[in-house]
């Protein structure tokens, strides 16, 4: 359980971060756990392994790839411990594995758009949009990048670390200097939290504000998703929730304690309406945003009438 | 020359900070060092005195203010040392005076636009933009303030300290969060750095986008400028330059020099086109940013014709 | 007949309003008369019913659900007039339910995209929209409603009256004060007559240019339309006609026939392009306009080849 | 002193309707209250007349015409009784005489931007407009005219009347209408109540929501408005007060009264940005909004830095 | 293989013009070629047909419409060559013929949308865009046509003769000239080369700007296209290659070749973007650009599963 | 009068061609004329050259430059017809001087605009838009020029054939290329025929769609015009007349003829919006479009009252 707790932590701590690596990391956190109960009532195994899903999905009630992932390695059956552990590792590893190729597939169908001698913006650290970037990269075309910071945490500079490592050019700027570079940006390319199902883009907070700017000088945006990030929840109405972390990130919180007046608002998302997004590249295709709809019902294979009868 | 040299330096590293602050420095320096010289010959004194407006000019290439004060200052005649310093000190001391009154002025104007139960969107720290809800919370206004920390300055904590200190209740956010709280502010207030002779407004970095998503949201964006802030020299088609700052504010220049395809842009200021403009309240009044042409002719009262037969 | 009559003449005197209650008449309509029938040969009872069943048709041209309703009752079979009733009224009576209940679920899906706190605006006298009010009152969300007279039959004042009852605090306006109050409007919840194959909205005039002023405010639109709102014939390039109603609606009509040179215009609709729309809330989940053609074709259940075999 | 509050009534209760006609009327009612005063004493004389001046003044807040035409009526001097007597009439028949001119003058420019075959839209009942639209049609173009009906006072139909008796081609239609008919509109005129020194447009409800689908549809917007509309105090940052009128106007007070959640707002203008409008046609000739500031400063002649400095 | 080259060589010098045109014109070259083959072997067949349409798949790049015209001719089967050749002929023939139909069937559904009274603007020549014109004319609707001329090519005057032709009266102009009529156009109709997974639309070069025109003036697009112009490889993140076209179209080369610093660029195509689009009018149906992911997939039956397996 | 007739030719069928030149072109012939007559009467000289004036102004409608400098030679004033002649010649050789020194001065204002590394966009071939582009290159900024052909008189090919000589890098594209290559311009430089009173830009034919399409990719548009290109009769309203010439120009009219149902249009310029433009360079500086009422009362020094109590 000790593993688990820790995974949990370090997902609540945005140690782990990416909607990605959340999800294989829950994913993996079950099949780490399964290995290590010694359970010998297949009930008893069921009820550990489920009430450690639950703290795993309590984490970040934003990642929409969170309860998918482990939706999906829940479904294990069995008739013994053995079979129901046999069965939750291949699922668990199967996940695993096709999220990973899905970031590598959307880098191929995403890098395709972007041409010889582009600039291209990001923000945050997406391993889906870092994927286009590379492969564009890789496939021999001369691109220069610019990375935001993007305070509060600053994953900004994880983003600049990478693309040093693959020897493609970037320039570092403040979030604040968006507009001034856009101009002369040809192609913004950012990650996705989760989409809904009628094309919004949940992401890093500053993502709308990137994507208005793109859109005020005709510069198409690209937002990397993996299916798993297309939320089936949002087709009943509801709202992606906006997590609001701990004001400490944004400034120190003794200073702040000394100020009756002030208070620090430190929401992590936004929400981007559909009308400033050019194209979703999943792993299965580059689509519309407005697609979404098809997606959750016939790639993610969700029974929507089912899940309205059973909501409503 | 000490203290002439100690006030270029704070100028350059932004220890003092703000066009007016700059500027009625810079005047004061000048009438500091006035002071201080004892020589006897009034050409030594007018030479000497010469020298120290030209290391204060060039501090900073972007400030308006900076060379408007000196020019206003070097103004100054008188046949003996002891005349000169004294009309020197005299237009100074003038100066100083009307520019801080200006401050207030525009305070009094521009929170007439203010209304009671108004969430304001503020950022950076101008001292105009504060004086306008400064004047509106001193009214007896119910108001609320959202102020960006302005990265990579953060002249946003300054911000909220003197809001706090008036007892004004203020929400600090991150420079990303801009648009996700626009659709609920009522107005937009922010300083200027310099206007041009088509109304563009020359501000810290990220103002251009804040009134970006101000405009989308049907926003008002008032900018609260001094007039001393109005660039003659955009009249003759000169684009205002846009200062770069060291890299060292954005990120850890010894982690940076150890990423080869790593570079840090830090443009300080951007330009806001006057369509997302609503009003500029200046100390003559509050106009819009056409009118900017009329306030360089008609108020700061030069001469354009002579202007261009000289520079053309 | 005298009922069929009686109930086709509420619907054109519009005493009988609402899309979904003039289906629902329609459909009860044929269901009354199939009972006061005492025909004893099939052919007979089936033509008086088709002969009902056009003059129902005929009354409102512009109203989506009528058609639908009715072809829907029509689909009846039976060898004796017995069977042939009895499956006309199973018909009705599931027709009725499931478009109550489709308002019902609209309401539960539409209310969840209501934030506590809200100001929410509507336009004339949508029930689907008053349920998806209603049901975030229910859930204890705190919130105002502005509500459009809606000239010239001012169904405004209906929906003041059924928003108090409700309890809900409500303001009403004239038309023209739309554009005046949206800057604090957090949301916009219309209905709809119907819903074209490329996702416009027609409903009643004056909804587009409420969510015009919306769009400019960066306002989200909710449309609630019952999947019977929208269009199959869209798809064929039909263009849904606009109905003009009579002109003693607006002025008097004696007045104006003193006027030679003056006419009165009094359409009853208007068309809201797709752009405006955030999302059509059905009662098979909150889609984007642009899934229209999927709505028709999956959930309706047309076969569209078919229709434009026979068609063109 | 009768006549006066007459005027003050029927001024307030808008049977007095029309900027221009009320500062004519408010001219008069001075005039007519002159010659009725037999005071001995020029004091008591200025007294009477001074609490007159104020009666009117307080009628209507938001009417900029009215302090303007009682200022100039009150710039009278004299001595003696008829001496005052006499200037003041004097200074009152020579305002009437130029504003009624004004009116005319706009018809000639503004007619100009009038083309043969043009569909005009109009709102309200201005005078100015439709001495525009009058003009162009004595200048023998053959014009289409559409005229809102303007609730909640539905001033439409005097509009309508007018311009029928003028014998011009005219459709009525309710303001909801204004959207479904712009988009084959060539030109829309409207007039204004007042004119803010940063271009802004203060007119009857309503207007600001037809400007803005007058936008949308690339449809160019005239203002029709005298020089005595434009407001010098706005240029000191104040907000022209939009008047809330009495709820009776837009429902039966009594029906309302039962409706414990319900209440009626009842705004009498919008503000039009002045994005939204083409031109403004005056009697010193067609301008852009931005020009506002130079009508006041060199036409209206006022000392703006003499205002500034008594009112800050 | 002569009559091959011919065709081949028409294509490419655009003798033959129109994706429909050229789609058919490629099939019909290969059912000749066939009939005029007279091998024994099947085997030597097949590879003579793979070759010839490996040369007319080459002339024209960014024609969607030849390559899959081409591999429905290509999908034949056959023992022997008369097996072979006459299953070639039958599908060659199968899709002339429907690919005829479909010109028909959306000039049918396409000329519902014009009303009577309408004036048209297209550009260049397409035989759908045209079809759609003539329908509307033939249906008894009183129709004008604005052609722009098209250059460099100058189809435009192809266009106003087939009009001509149908007695449909017709202006022509520059295609500068585009924005100066658009605010009197009803509606443009114009073909596509081919359509994105997206929803773009590549059409002759000026199209996008056309498109953009039309909706800053409120004017709806009808792009009429055939479905075989979706283009499935754009669903990988392909984008359409827009071909640049020899430069001798645009001037005299010789002429050029005297000039060091001039150069010419002459791209066929440009990408209008979905948001310029109101509806895309297929033989299909009339449909919303962002359901061209449907048409690809549930329409062309596309195993996109596939086509990314066996891509990326 | 051969030389006047000659001269009224030329510029009738564009052999002169740009407002500079035709104006000078007039003022010239007018100052020819003068010296050719041997009349002894001033009576009798000032009707020749009155009679030839009138012929000249005649030629070219739209051409605000044409009266603008005849009225400025037609100040002349004498007793003797050598003193009349002498004066004519004077002003004449002034209005050419200081008309040819205006569009250095304009050049060396805009070139301050361009930034090295910039690629200009230009229309048409206005002299003024190339001084811009010239002092640029002079100046020794590494720029790249994209000129549209400005059909129907592709005049275009006369720009690049200067640019080519001052060593410019210019790409010639079609006027339908605009939108395609927008989206990398980093600026636009046109010229202007005519300038409203309210801000408006007369231009050759496709302008206004160049700057829409700046517009739209936030591109800034400079307009280069001498003040003499300011038109003082739209201040009465005026609209300025849109010329069409022949058809010819377009296609050949023999064809023409031979099709019943087309006609060609073909006008002269287009009308560009004040928000389409950032700046209008002129020879007293860099001023906003909305500055233009001052340009003609401050700078070209109409007394509007004047003009007005004449005109209305």
């Amino acid at each position: 359980m000790d593993s688990v707790l820790d995974i949990a932590k370090k997902i609540q701590t945005m140690e782990i971060r990416g909607a990605g690596t959340i999800a294989r990391a829950a994913a993996g956190a079950l099949k780490d756990y399964s290995q290590q109960l010694d359970e010998k009532s297949v009930k008893k195994f069921n009820t550990k392994i489920s009430n450690a899903a639950n703290i795993l999905v309590a984490t970040r009630p934003t990642a929409v790839s969170l309860p998918n992932a482990i939706r999906m390695v829940m479904g294990y059956t069995g008739d013994t411990v053995d079979e129901a552990r046999t069965d939750l590792i291949r699922r668990a590893d199967q996940f695993i594995e096709s999220s990973k190729e899905a970031t590598e597939r959307i880098g191929a169908i995403g890098s395709r758009r972007i041409r010889d001698g582009d600039t291209i913006m990001t923000h945050c650290n997406s391993q889906a949009a870092i994927s286009v970037i590379a492969q564009a990269h890789k496939a021999g075309k001369n691109i220069n990048v610019i990375a935001t910071e993007s305070r509060p945490r600053r994953q900004g500079l994880l983003t600049i670390a990478q693309l040093n490592e693959l020897g493609i050019n970037t320039s570092l700027i403040v979030d604040s200097a968006v507009r001034y570079y856009m101009k002369d940006v040809d192609i913004v390319v950012v990650g996705a939290d989760a989409v809904t199902a009628n094309g919004s883009v949940i992401n890093k907070i500053g993502t709308s504000q990137l994507a208005m700017a793109a859109h005020e000088s005709r510069t198409n945006v690209i937002v990397a998703a993996e299916t798993y990030k297309f939320s089936p929840r949002t087709l009943m109405g509801e709202m992606v929730e906006i997590e609001e972390r701990d004001v400490s990130e944004v400034m120190d919180s003794e200073k702040l304690s000394g100020m009756l007046h002030v208070s620090v608002r430190n929401p992590a998302f936004d929400v981007t309406p559909s009308d400033y997004i050019d194209v979703i590249c999943t792993e299965v295709g580059a689509i519309s945003p407005e697609m979404s709809y098809i997606i959750i019902r016939d790639i993610l294979g969700w029974d929507l009438q089912d899940m309205l009868d059973n909501e409503i």
